[in-house]
C-alpha cells in the first residue's frame, strides 16, 4: 500500500466519513505486492506491528536489495537478519540510513515514525561469551520492535553466584530471554527465580554431543521450571519477537 | 513457612516497622520443608504466584498424598498433574474440596483466597478432537493460575475456513495456546493472524512418522510465523503457566 | 539401441509386418549400453517416456560428458541435474543446443521430436524466496517431461491471505507441487483447499532445528490434509517426475 | 449445510437464477458444525469429493459415535479409520448399513448416491503377508472414494521373479500403491518398471533396525526410481486418498 | 575359586613360600566357572573388589537363582540388580540372608567378611521424587561396595535455594552422584559448586521430548561445569561402582 | 513345483536328454504358488539351498499354518521364526514332526533328505546370558541349514580372560557369529583374534542409552577389527543364514 | 619382530627342533613395536594374513610415512586407505614400488612374496556411477589381500533389467560385494538371486533424507533377502577384508 | 580478587585475627569481574583449584586476549582450549610465558606458585593414532591441574595383545583416561582389567556410521564393565578435569 492511499484513507477516517474499524479492515485486505520471485506481505505491519522481516539466508544480494527497498519505501522500517558480510554493504548502500551490525548479522532501518516504546524491559541473559551473536540478534530485533533491552552476559550455572549476585537485574525485567548453549541449564535456573515470562534460546555452541544445539534445546524443552517457552536453535530474532508480542500485545 | 509467622511479619509490614521489600525478601529466604523423599518448595507461591505443582508421574500414591497434604495445609491451593485413575481417588479423599478431572488427568483445589483474575483471556485452540486431553490440562492449569480461558476446538488447517470463520474469537484473546499433533501446522497459521503471544504445544497424536510428537515439535520450532514459542510435547500444563506468567507478570 | 535398428523395426511396423505391441516389447528388451563405469539404460524413454536423467552429484565432468553425449545421440533429449558451476560449461559445450540453468543447477536439451504436451498444468508453489532453486529444478524437469508449468511464489502460511487471495491460481491446476522449508505447513493448507494431487517437497532452508530439512519432511509426512504425498528433501526433480507420471500416465 | 438449503440453492441453479460457479462458491463458504469438542467440516465433500474422514485414534467411543452420526445424516457416506475392536460395535450399531473391516480397522458406510467410479484401477502391491492390514486399509479407502482396486500380494524383492512374472498386472494399473516394510525396496523396483504414478507406503513391519518403519520410509524417500512419492508409515488410508486425487481430480 | 584353595594359598603366602605378587597373579589366572548358559567370572572380586554383579534383566528366574547361588557360595556377597517383583522371592529364598529392596529393584547379600569401609562418603542427590528408584539402586550398590552413603532429595534447580541452603551437605561429601531427569540441569549446578568428583546419572523421568532420558543425558554430557562425568540412563548401579572405584581405588 | 514334475525332469537329466544347466534354469523359472494373501516362493530351495523361511511376526496363526503346510508338503523342511507362544501349538500340530524351541521362538521340521552337512563349524559366541534367545535362534537356523554349530556363552569383554582362556574354541571354528548387546565390544575383540569370517549380531539387551540395540549396532559397524560384518538387531536367523551362505556357497 | 629372530626360529622349525604350531604361537606373542605415537601390530600378518592396514584419516603425513615405512620393511606389503591428495606423493616417495590410486584414495605396495591367490572371485557390483570410489577401494583392498575381483557397474534397480541381463556374471562369483547409495535396494535384489555370501556397503551418495548414507544402511540391515551382511557406510575396505576372510579363511 | 587484598587477608589469617574458614568464605564471596561481554569467575580457583578455563571456540581473538590477560594477572595460571592456529600467536604474545601446543590446540601458562602435584598418575590410553589430539588436550590439562600423566598409545582392541602386554602400565595408574573413536571398545576392556576409576572419552574419529562420535559415545555409556564414566565427544579437557577432581578432591 503506497503512502498516498493510506493518507487518503486516514483523512477520511479523520473527517468521520470512514469509521476506524472499517479503515483498519480495508488496510488489512490490501493485496500483497509481487516481485515475481517474492510476494511481499505489506500489511504485516498492520497485523503484527512491524513490517515483514527479511530472512537473508538463501537469498541472493540482488533479491535482498529488491525486497528491502520495497519495504523501506513504506516508511515502517526494515529489518534483515542473517545477512552475510558479502551482502551487507549492498544493502546498506541501497537503503539510506540503514545500519549493519556485524556481530548480530543484521541490517536495520528504524521506522520513520516508530510506535511508542513498550512498557517494561526485555532482559537478555547469556550463559557464555560464545552466545553473544545470538543475543545481539535478539537485541537488535528488540530495538526494531520498539522494546527497551538490557543485557546480562556470561552468567552460566558453572558459577551460579555470578547469576545470584545479580538478582536485582533479573527482578526489574518484564520479560527475560535466556541464551545458552552447551547444557542450556541457565534457562531452568532463571525460570525458577522469577515470575515473569522466560523465553529460552538454545545456541549451537558446544562440544560434540551438543549436536549443533540439540542438547540445550532438549534441556530447555524439559525445563523443570514451569512455563519456560523455547524458540529454535540460534533464533535470537524469534525470541525478541516473542518478547515484543508480550510487551505490545498481551495486555488488551 | 507457617501462617503464624507470615501473619506476624505482615502485621509488622502493616504498621510500618518492616518495609515491604524487606518482608518479601525475608519470606523468600524461608527454609523449605523436607519429607525425606521430597523437599517441598513452600515459597514458590511467593516467587511465582502459585504453590509448587505436583507432577504425579513416577510417584507412588502415598508420596502424592503426603506432598499434596502439606501443600494444601498452607491454603494457597493445590494442583497435581498426570494423575492416574488409580491415584486420583486417594488424592481427592485426602484433600477436602479437591476435584478430579479425568480427561485432563488433574486433581485441583482452589486457593482459599485466590488472587485477582488476570486481565485478558487465554484462548486454547486445538487442531483435532484427539488433542483434547492436552488442552484440558492447559485449561485446568489456567484456572488454577487465576486466568480466564476460552476454547476453540478442532480447527486444524486441513479445513482452513474453520479457523478463518472464527477470526473474532482469535482477535479477543490476550494469549493464544495452540495445541496440535500430526503436522502441527496450526501454530504457524494462527501465529501469522494475530499479534498477541502464541504458545505452541505439540501433541503425541499421529501416524508413524509423527514419532510421538517430534514432527509437530519440529514444525512449531521452525514456524515461519515469527515469535511463536514452544513447550514440550503434550505439555498443556507448561503452556498455561507460560500464559499465566505473561498475564500476571509481564506488565510491571 | 542404435537408430538403424529402430528405423528398420519401425518400417516393419509401418508396413504391418510387425504389430505395434510386439515392436514396443522388442524395444524394451534391447540390451543396455556399457561405458565401463556406467550402464546406460537406453530404453527408459520407452518404459517411462523420458531418457535416463543424469544425476551429476558425485560424477566427474568427464563422466558426465561421456554419459550425456551417448544419451543425446539418441535424439530423445537430455536432462542433467545437480550440475555444478564447474561442470556446466563442459556439458553445454559437448551437447549442441543444451541450456544451463544456474538457479536450477540443470543442463537440458529438448528432445528432437518431443511428445505432445500433457493436458493440465503443474502449479509449483513456494513458501519463500529461499525455496526458489528447488522450485526451479522442478520447473525445468517439468518442461523436459513435456508438462506445462505455472508458478506461485512466496505464499507461506505466516501471511495466509497471500495464498487465499490467489485461489483461482490453485483452482486451475491439474497437479500442485508445494515447495517449502522451515515448518513446511504450506503443504497441509494447500492440500486442504484443493482436490487435485498435491506433491510436497521439503527444502533444507531454515534455522537450527530444521535439521537440513527433516522438520518440513516430517510435517509433510504427517499432513492433516489427506492424500498429500512427499518426495525427498530438496528433490524438485522427483516431484516434477511424479507430476509427469500423473499427467502422462495415470489416465489409461 | 442442511439439505433443505442445498435443495433451495440447487433449484435456483436449475432455473438459471444462480450460476453454477456462484452456487459452488456459496456452498464452500457454508459454516461448519460445532459439537463443542469437534468442528465438523461438512463441505469437505464439496471441496474434495468425500466427507471428512474420522481418524478414530485418541477419540472416545462416544465422540466417535457423535461425529460419525452427524456425518452420516448428510448422506455422503462415512469412513472411520484406526477403529479399535472396542469401538467398532458401537459405531456399527449407531450407523445403519455401516460395515466393520477388522483387518483394515475401518468402519464404512457407502454414500447414498455415490459418484461415478473413477476411470482406471488402483493396484495395491504388498511385499509380504505382514503388510496386509495396511494394504487393506488402502483398499477400503479406495472403495469409499469410488476407485476400483486390484491386489498383488507378497511379491517382495527377495524373490524378484514373483513380481516379474506378473508384469501384466502392473501394466494394466492406472496408479500403483506399494506397501512394504523391512527394506522397502519393492517401491524402487516397481517404480522402475512402470510409467504410471507410484505411491509408496512404508510399514512398521520388521526387525530391530527397522525402527518402526523408519528404514522403509527412508528407502522410499531415496528411491533411485524417479517420481516415486511417499506417505507416512502405515498410512494406507493416505495412499488411497492420493490415488483418488489422481484418478478423480488430476484430469481437468 | 573355592575358599579352601584360597586359604591354602594364603597360608603359603603367610609362611613366605609363595610371594605376594605370585599369589595374586595365580588367583587372577583361576579358570572361570561355566554353567553352560553362563560363564561366572569368579575372580572379579580379586580384580575389582566385589564379585560379579548379576544384571537380572533378560534372565529367567531359574538362571538368576543358579548364578546367584554359585556366587553366594564363595562368601564375598551377592548383588543382583533390575530384579523384577516376580523373580525376587525365589532369589531371596535361595540365598539365606539376602534382602530385597523393591524400590531399588535389588537383591543383596553382604559379604561374610566385608572389606573396610572406604574413607569418605558418597552423597546421592536427586532433582525430584520421581528419581528415587535410581538413587536407591545407587545407595544399595554403594552399601554393597563398602562405601558410606548420604542422601539429599528433591533439590532440583527450579527452586535453587533448596540446594544452596544445604551447602554444608555438599561440602562434606567425597564423591557426589547427581540423579536427575527432565532437564538434568542439577548436575551442572552441583558441578560448579564443589571440587570433588561429580558423577551424573540421567533418568528416564519426564515429558515427551525427554525421549526416555536422552534430554538429561545430553545436558550432562554438555555440562558447562568442567569435569562432570556421566553414566548411562537410569544407571544408578554404575554410578555407585564409579564412586567405589574412586574411594577404594584411586589413591595408591 | 510338485515333486512329480521334478522327478520327470530329473529322469531326463539322468538319461542325458536334458543337460544339467538347462534343468536347473527351468526349475528356477517355475511359477510361484499364490494363496491370495501370500505368494510362496517354492523354488527358493533351488536358488538358495533352503525353502522360504516363514517370518511369523505380524501373521495370524491361520496364515502361518496355511503357509507352513504348503512348504512342508514339498519335503524340503520348514523353518518358522519369531513364533509366539500362542501360535506355536497350532503350527506343531499342523506339521507332523515339527519341533518348537521356546527360547529361540522357532518351529522347525527337518528336510526329508537333508543336504550334506557343510564342512566347518559355526561358532556362536555370546557376551552375556541375556543374549541367549538370539543365539538360540541362530543355532536352530544353522541346524536347519545343515551347518554344525558350537557354543561359547557369556564371555563378554568385562572379563576378557574368559574369552582369552578359550582360544582353542575360537581357533577351530570356520565362521564365528558374535551375539552381544550393551556395548557390543566383543565383536571387535573376536574379530582381532581370528582370521575366519566374523558376523556380528547386536541385541536389544541393555540399559537406557542402548536404545533397543542401536548402541551395539553402531559399535559393530564401526569395529576397529577389519572385515567384521553386521546383521540387524536381534537377527540371529540372518547371521546363521549368512554363515550358511559362506560354508555352502562361497567355495566354487 | 626383527627378521634375524624370525630366521633363527624358522631354521629351528626346519630342523625339527621346534614344531610348527609352537613357532606360530611364539610369533603371535612377539611384542609390538612402539613409535611413541603409534603401536604397530607387526604380527597381524600372522594372525590375519595381511599386515596392519594404515587408516590415513586423522594422521599427519609425517605419521603416515613413519608407520608405513616400518610396515614396508617387513616385506609383507603395505596398504594405506583414505589417503588424501596431499599425503599421497610423500607416501609414494617414501615406499619404493608403492602405487597411488586417486579414485580409491589408496597407496599400496604388494607383498614381496604374496600368498597364493584365493580360489573364487569377488564380484563388486555398484548401483550407480557415483558409487565408484567406494567400489574402487574394495577392489584395491581385494588385490592387496590376494583375491581376484570382477566388476559390474551401474546396475541399480531403477532399471532392473540391467542386472537381470547379467545373471551369468552373478552366477560365477564366489562372494558378492554390493555397493549402493540412495535407496540401497540393490543388495536385497542381488541377495535374492544368488546363494553365495553377499556383503552390502551403503554409500553416502544421495539427496537430503539419505542422511549421509543412513538410508541405504538401514535398507541393507533390513534386507528381506536372508543372510545379507552389512559393513559401515562407504567402507569398501571392510567389505573386501570380509570377502578375503571368507575366501582365505572359512574353509578349514 | 587482586593479589594485594589476598595478601592482606592472609596476613590476618596468619596472625589469627581472621579464622581460616572465615577467610575462605570471604574469598569465595568476592564479586566476579565483568568485561561487558564476559563475566570472569575469579574465585573458581578457590572453589575448584584452578582458574576459569577459557573455551576459545566461538570467541574472537580480541575477546580471548582480554579474558586471558585478566586471568593471568592473578598469578594462578591460564589455560585456553580449542585455540585456533589464527588466535594462538596473539594469545602467546599477550601472556608472557604462555606456551602453545598445536596438537592439543591449547595455550597454557603455569601458575606462579602451583599447588603440590597430586599423588598418583593419570594414565591416558589411546586406541589409535588418530585419537592423539584429544589425548594431548587431556595431557596438557592434567599438567595445568598439577597431575602427573603417563601415555599409552595405539593399543586398540583389534590387536588386544598390544594392551595385555602392557598390564604393568595399567596397574600403576591411579586414574585411567581412555580415548577412543570408531567402536570405542577399548574402554570396556580396560574397565574390566583394573579397579581404579576409568574415564572414557569418545572421539569423532571414524567411518560414516560413527556419526561424529556417537558410536563410541554409546558404546562407552553401555560399557559392560561396571563403573566406567563418560565425558563428551572429543572432550579431553573434561576428562582430565574429572581425573584432577579425583586425585585432588575425593580424599577428604
Amino acid at each position: 500500500m503506497r503512502r498516498e492511499r493510506v493518507r487518503d484513507l486516514l483523512s477520511k477516517v479523520a473527517d468521520g466519513s470512514v469509521p476506524i474499524d472499517a479503515a483498519l479492515a480495508s488496510l488489512a485486505q490490501e493485496p500483497t505486492e509481487s516481485l515475481g520471485f517474492a510476494t511481499i506481505d505489506h500489511h504485516r505491519a498492520l497485523r503484527q506491528g512491524f513490517p515483514e522481516v527479511v530472512y537473508a539466508a538463501g537469498k541472493t544480494t540482488e533479491q535482498l536489495v529488491a525486497i528491502a527497498r520495497r519495504i523501506a519505501e513504506r516508511g515502517d522500517g526494515v529489518l534483515a537478519t542473517r545477512v552475510t558480510a558479502e551482502s551487507a554493504p549492498a544493502l546498506v548502500a541501497a537503503i539510506p540510513g540503514a545500519r549493519h551490525n556485524a556481530l548480530a548479522r543484521t541490517v536495520m532501518l528504524a521506522a520513520a515514525n516508530p510506535p511508542a516504546t513498550a512498557r517494561g524491559t526485555v532482559l537478555i541473559v547469556t550463559a557464555g561469551t560464545s552466545d553473544l551473536p545470538v543475543a545481539e540478534e535478539a537485541a537488535v530485533t528488540g530495538e526494531a520492535m520498539a522494546c527497551a533491552t538490557e543485557r546480562l552476559n556470561d552468567v552460566g550455572v558453572a558459577g551460579i553466584h555470578r547469576l545470584l549476585g545479580r538478582r536485582e537485574v533479573l527482578d526489574r525485567a518484564a520479560v527475560i530471554v535466556v541464551v545458552a548453549g552447551m547444557d542450556g541449564a541457565l534457562a531452568s535456573v532463571v525460570g525458577g527465580l522469577v515470575r515473569v515470562p522466560v523465553i529460552a534460546v538454545p545456541t549451537s555452541v558446544g562440544y560434540g554431543a551438543s549436536f549443533g544445539g540439540i542438547a540445550p534445546l532438549l534441556t530447555m524443552l524439559n525445563s523443570c521450571a514451569s512455563g519456560v517457552t523455547v524458540v529454535n536453535i540460534d533464533n535470537g530474532f524469534g525470541a525478541a519477537v516473542a518478547a515484543a508480542r508480550i510487551l505490545h500485545g498481551a495486555t488488551p
